[in-house]
C-alpha cells in the first residue's frame, strides 16, 4: 500500500498547476489522499472556488495515474478551496483576504456593473465576498443592486456602533447610498469624503470575507488615496471602454496603481460596452459603436492581464435600471470572475504583499 | 416723417420678445431706425447670435409695420447681438459675460463632447468663446480637440505671468492636459486640485469672452466648490444618459446648485447617447439602449428646460477620438447650443445675478 502511496504521489508531482507554474505536490494542493482496495480518493485544495481550471486539473491528475499505476482501480477526486491572501496581518479588516479595487479613471464606463456581476459570480461558485461602494458623490450601487430605501443595521460592541452590511443573493453589501438621501447632493470637499469611506471600511462588521470588492469613484483622487492608506489591497481592476477618450484615463488609472509610493498591482483589464448586436437573436456583423479592442490593445500595451470584452447587452442595461432581482450572473462576467479569481491567486502566490500607503498625499 | 417713425414704432412696440415677455421697443432692442422715401431700415439687437428666434422676430416686425404702415415702403432689417451678462463686476474674469458650467453627476455620460459641439456652435454663430476643461484628473478636451501635445503660451505682466489659451476653431481653449503628461496620473488631494483649477481661471489672459463653458469633473466635490467661491457662474447645464443610474446622480447635481447656500440657476437639461441607429441611413426604429426618454421626463419632473437630445452617432465617438478637424457641428448639438443661448439671455433678464458663493466648504 505504501507503494502505491508513493506511485500516486509521483503521478501527482507530474500534475502542475498552469498559473503557479509548479507541481500539485509541492503547492500543497492534495490532500486526504486515501487507499482502499478499490479506490483512491484525494481532494485538491484550489485557490478559488470560482477556478476555471478545476475541471482540467481533475482529469490531469487521472491521467497522470492512470499512466504510473497499472492497477485499475476508481478515482475519486474531491475540490475544496481555501482562497489564498497575501494580506499581512492587519488591524484594519483582518478577516478580509483579499480587497480588489474596481477603478477606471473615467466615469461612467461601467465599475459598479462589473463589480456587481463580479461579485454575484464569486458568491455563486461559494466564496464569501463583499461589495463595498467607495462613490460617495455617485453610489450606484444601491440602484443597482435594488436595495435603495434599504438602511443597515447597526449593533453596539464594546461601546461602539457597528455597521451590519446589507446581504443580497449572498453578497454583503455597503454604500453611502444606504445612510444619504438620495435626492440630495453629498456636498463635501475631499477630507470629509476620505472620513465617511473610512467609516465604511473600519464601522461596518464585514466578517470573514474571501474578496472585498470595491467599486472606486472616478478620477484619481482623495477616496483613492485614503484607501490605499487606509487598508492593504490586494490588486486593482481596471475598467474601461474601447473609446480613446476612456483609455486615457485607464492609463491614468494605471499609473496611479504602478506608482513608486502606491504599488498594488493590476490584476486586469475589462473592456466594457464593446459592441451591440442590433438584433435579438446576437447574429450578424456586431456594431463597434464606441470603437473595436480598445481595452485589449491597451491591456497589451500595458502587459496586464486582460479580463475580457463584454458587450451592450440590453439586459444590462435594465436591470441596471430596475435592479437585479436574482443571483443570476451574466455569461461574459461569469468568465471574468473566474479570470480574475485566477489571477489573484497567481498575485498572492507570486507577489510580495502590498504594503499601506505610508507616503501623505 | 415723424408721423412715419411713431406709426413705425407703434408697430413694433406690438412686436413681443416670446422669452422676454416684452415687446422690443420697451427692451431696446430696436437701433438706427432710418427712414428714407422708399426704404425703412433699423436693427435688431439681439441679446445672443445664436438666437434662433432671429428670423422669426424679423417677420414679425415686417408684418406688423405692413399692418400699421399702408405706404409701401422697402423694409430692411439688420440684426446684431450685444450678448447679455447678469454677472457682476468682479475682481476675477471681469471681462466674461457669462459663465456656464457643464456637469453631470455621473462620469462618462458626455459632458466633454457637449461642452465641445455647443461652444463651436456659438462660435461658429459669431460669438466669442472659451471653453475651461476642469476635469484635473481626466482631462478630455485635449483629445477631443486635438491638440494633446500643445503647450500654451505665457507672457509677463507687471511681474506675473498669464497663460495665453490656445485657440481651435475660434474656441479659446484651457485644460491641466496642456501642462501635465497624460500619460501620468495627477494623485492629488482636493486642495491641489483646487489650486490648479484656481490657476486656470485667475492666470489665464481669457480676454472678452461673450461665453466661457465650464466643463466639469463628475461628483459634487472640491472643484465644483471652489468653482461657485471663485467667480460668479451665470448659470449651469446638466448633462445624463437616459439610464437611471446616471439621472440619480444628475438629481444630485441639479440639488447642488440648487443648495440655498450655491443657488447657480440650472439653463437646462441635455439627454446624451438618447437612442441609436443600426443603420447607416438613421431610418426605420431607434434602438433605444440606455432606456428611453429618461433625461426628458427628468426635466419635467425637475421643471427645468430640455435642451434636447443626442443621438448616439458614430460620428461623435470618431471625432472624439481622433479629435475634432474643422469647425463643422452636428445637428442635434447647434439646436441645442442656440437654445441655451436663449436660456442664457433669458436668465439674465429675469432672475437675480449669481453671487460667489461665500459659505466655506
Amino acid at each position: 500500500m505504501q507503494t502505491l502511496k508513493t506511485g500516486i504521489l509521483k503521478a501527482l508531482r507530474t500534475v502542475y498547476d498552469p498559473d503557479l507554474k509548479k507541481d500539485l505536490v509541492s503547492l500543497g494542493m492534495i490532500d486526504d489522499l486515501l487507499i482502499t482496495n478499490a479506490t483512491i480518493s484525494f481532494t485538491i485544495i484550489l485557490t478559488t472556488p470560482a477556478c476555471p481550471l478545476q475541471e482540467f486539473m481533475k482529469q490531469a491528475c487521472i491521467q497522470a495515474i492512470r499512466k504510473e499505476i497499472k492497477k485499475e482501480l476508481e478515482i475519486i477526486i474531491t475540490t475544496i478551496a481555501k482562497v489564498t491572501s497575501s494580506r499581512p496581518p492587519a488591524a484594519i479588516l483582518p478577516e478580509v483576504k483579499n480587497i480588489i479595487a474596481i477603478a477606471s479613471g473615467k466615469g461612467g464606463v461601467g465599475k459598479s456593473t462589473v463589480a456587481t456581476y463580479v461579485a454575484l459570480s464569486l458568491a455563486n461558485h461559494g466564496a464569501r465576498v463583499g461589495l463595498l461602494d467607495a462613490d460617495i458623490f455617485g453610489p450606484s450601487i444601491p440602484t443597482i443592486w435594488n436595495c435603495e430605501r434599504e438602511k443597515p443595521a447597526v449593533f453596539k460592541q464594546n461601546g461602539k456602533n457597528f455597521i451590519i452590511p446589507l446581504e443580497r443573493h449572498n453578497v454583503k453589501l455597503l454604500s453611502i447610498g444606504f445612510v444619504a438621501n438620495s435626492q440630495e447632493a453629498i456636498v463635501w470637499r475631499g477630507p470629509m469624503a476620505s472620513a465617511a469611506l473610512k467609516q465604511l471600511i473600519q464601522d461596518a462588521y464585514w466578517g470573514v470575507l474571501d474578496y472585498l470588492l470595491i467599486d472606486l469613484p472616478p478620477g484619481t483622487s482623495d477616496i483613492h488615496l485614503t484607501l490605499v492608506q487606509t487598508v492593504t489591497v490586494t490588486g486593482a481592476v481596471v475598467v474601461t471602454t474601447p473609446q480613446k477618450i476612456a483609455l486615457i484615463d485607464a492609463i491614468k488609472a494605471i499609473a496611479m496603481f504602478k506608482k513608486e509610493q502606491i504599488q498594488v498591482p493590476i490584476l486586469g483589464l475589462v473592456e466594457n460596452m464593446s459592441y451591440y448586436f442590433s438584433n435579438k437573436e446576437k447574429i450578424g456583423t456586431p456594431h463597434y459603436i464606441f470603437g473595436k479592442e480598445g481595452g485589449k490593445k491597451l491591456a497589451e500595451q500595458q502587459t496586464i492581464p486582460f479580463l475580457g470584452q463584454i458587450p451592450l447587452l440590453p439586459i444590462i442595461c435594465e436591470q441596471g435600471d430596475v435592479g437585479i432581482s436574482s443571483n443570476k450572473t451574466i455569461a461574459p462576467f461569469d468568465t471574468i470572475a473566474q479570470i480574475l479569481a485566477q489571477q489573484i491567486a497567481v498575485r498572492n502566490a507570486i507577489y510580495q504583499p502590498t504594503e499601506i500607503v505610508k507616503k501623505s498625499y
